[in-house]
């Protein structure tokens, strides 16, 4: 058969794990934590099938996960949703980009992605017969050249992909982001597509820059979130998916003719959970001592961290101690150093490559401490 | 936004469903179980939790989850699968459908679909710039007329759907069915989707055609199957897809920026819970009695059943009762009867109307038992 990807081959995750593990070195590459997540929630769901609840969810979701959704992005975020027609549940926040993505384009359309981009845009975009238009951010602090964007924007543009806390770089949008965005956008159809995955997981007392915040921008835009990042249990591919209700109304009919529905006990114990809010509220001082572990451990490797702000991740500098591709280092570190980490080329079509490598340092403090030796053993 | 899929509403399952809750009715319309699930496979679930694989498994599956399938395809079918290159764990057979047609269609491609058919399929086929091309299968026994079959497909046909045993009639493919499909496309480089997610629940001691029996069938083949119909758990969204080599390395790339990945607890538990041979193997016993039970409490009520061979349903004809228009009469029995089913008419694309409703049997006895007892009363 013809391929429709000709382009695509394995994910750098799946490539990167499998070299971890070929190698025995400790995984700081995908994104996913080394830790038990919470035994409260594990037992919810336990409950949840013991009690029955096994069979066919509603299509869009649990109502009362739905509901609990509502109520938390009134409380965070002060805007009314409503649970009925703009929440959907999804099988994972990636399902959930690839469902709006699919809704919205059409063949000759063309996307604004911001790069470095999670790996599964791009496919998305050229699946749907639709065009990538590439917009590099500044480097080193990865902001949105706004003028660029300007430029870039025509009347075959139908959507903006933006992604704060940003995968892999950690950086965030701030208000007067958000205010260019919406100069460039109002006189214009164009959608918003907001990976908000990290929304919890945002440091340094930082006000997440959610598109829910902006009832003008909601109008065009899809949010999507995700219960594996928000409670370290990626394993479990649930997310959700929120729109005004002329764009929901869209992706439902898609999404009802892709998976149709999501796990059962799994919904049925979150819209519990989620009233919880200590759980979600607590997770950004949690992963940034994490963060602020790692880089103190790093210091005096070599390895120079740019900022993250928010997400899993930060990347580091190695331009002290190689001048090897990242992708030739990344694999030197896991054979030689027993490490493995994403080299940050790969998030560029073009591979554009600043000798940076993105650590996932959602880890167990002592692998974050037998890491950083290994690193500290490496390059000294 | 424009719609890409204008013509698509609710599908049949979520309004049933929602009417048959409105109105209190027992839900004989959307196919799940009312029945607890096997608790042993819940305890698994619960084990694997508690062990902590609750983060992401391989995007292609647990490989020990895709081994066990691997052995029960060589135990049931005498087939060699590559589990490694050939078996991808989706998010339930829906997902697996969806994704296999994204694969190969391509705008102007033309798919052979034969009606009434499982209404995800047209969608799907639509949504990828796609043409279904209906064939009725023949009332009242729902054969596929395969010289018809030879008048549709020419150099456009990309693929043919099977679904044995089908939803929504129970009707399965006799071996005569494979040889005449073999010979159709011997000389044509089409596809087959076969939908074989009730393939366990089968009758009368018949053998399932699946395709994976036959090798030259299965190098042009998507199989698809569903853990959520076996084990009943439809709400776990559980199922994977097996096809050749280059088949699936083209499936996977749509896979895994699709969902990426599935959930990993419930991959672990079924990896040994398939191990139990006895758990699939005398599935079709289980489901037959009831079928029985429900076809011996429906004489005398004047709703005549037409043959399943295997599935949930049982499709009955209600011409002596009524000469509505079957999504009227569906809507009558929720209504007055107080029993939802599903219009036969929903399953095809000019609501062909043979005066049919499918009843899901896959119920409690009490459940059926208390089902006849209103649909007597009604109809009396
Ligand atoms: C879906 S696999 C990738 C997980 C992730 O978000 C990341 O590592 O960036
Ligand atoms: C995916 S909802 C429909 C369930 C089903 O297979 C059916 O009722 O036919």
């Amino acid at each position: 058969i013809q391929s429709k990807l000709p382009q695509v081959g394995t994910t750098i995750f799946t490539v990167m794990s499998q070299l971890a593990n070929t190698h025995h070195a400790i995984n700081l590459g995908q994104g996913f934590p080394d830790f038990m997540m919470d035994e409260v929630l594990v037992e919810a769901v336990n409950q949840a099938m013991k009690n029955g609840f096994n069979q066919y969810a509603h299509t869009n979701g649990v109502p009362a996960l739905r509901e609990a959704i509502a109520e938390k992005v009134l409380y965070l975020y002060h805007t009314h949703i409503n649970a009925e027609t703009s929440i959907t549940i999804t099988p994972g926040g990636t399902y959930a980009i690839y469902t709006a993505l699919t809704t919205i384009l059409q063949p000759g359309d063309e996307v604004i992605v911001f790069e470095p981009a999670y790996d599964s845009y791009v496919p998305n975009i050229i699946l749907n017969g639709a065009k990538p238009v590439f917009i590099a951010l500044q480097y080193p602090n990865y902001a949105i050249p706004w003028n660029e964007v300007a430029d870039k924007i025509n009347n075959k543009t139908k959507a903006i992909i933006i992604n704060s806390p940003h995968n892999p770089t950690g950086a965030i949008l701030s208000e007067q982001d958000i205010q260019h965005l919406r100069n460039l956008i109002a006189n214009t159809p164009i959608n918003i597509i907001s990976d908000e995955v990290y929304e919890h997981l945002i440091f340094d007392g930082i006000m997440h820059q959610s598109m829910l915040r902006y009832p003008d921008l909601m109008e065009r835009s899809f949010v999507i979130a995700s219960f594996g990042k928000t409670y370290h249990c990626t394993g479990w591919k649930l997310g959700y998916c929120i729109a005004a209700e002329p764009l929901m109304k869209e992706f439902r009919k898609v999404h009802q003719f892709n998976c149709f529905s999501c796990d059962t006990p799994k919904q049925i114990a979150l819209a519990q959970y989620l009233q919880l809010k200590d759980k979600y509220l607590e997770l950004g001082h949690f992963i940034q001592q994490k963060r602020d572990y790692f880089r103190n451990l790093m210091q005096g490797t070599g390895f120079e961290y740019i900022p993250s702000h928010g997400s899993y991740f930060e990347c580091f500098s190695y331009t002290k101690l190689s001048d090897k591709p990242d992708d030739v280092f990344a694999t030197t570190l896991v054979k030689e150093a027993g490490i493995a980490t994403i080299p940050v080329s790969a998030f560029y079509h073009n591979k554009t490559d600043e000798k940076v490598l993105r650590f996932c340092f959602a880890k167990k403090e002592a692998t974050l401490l037998e890491a950083a030796q290994r690193l500290q053993h490496f390059t000294k």
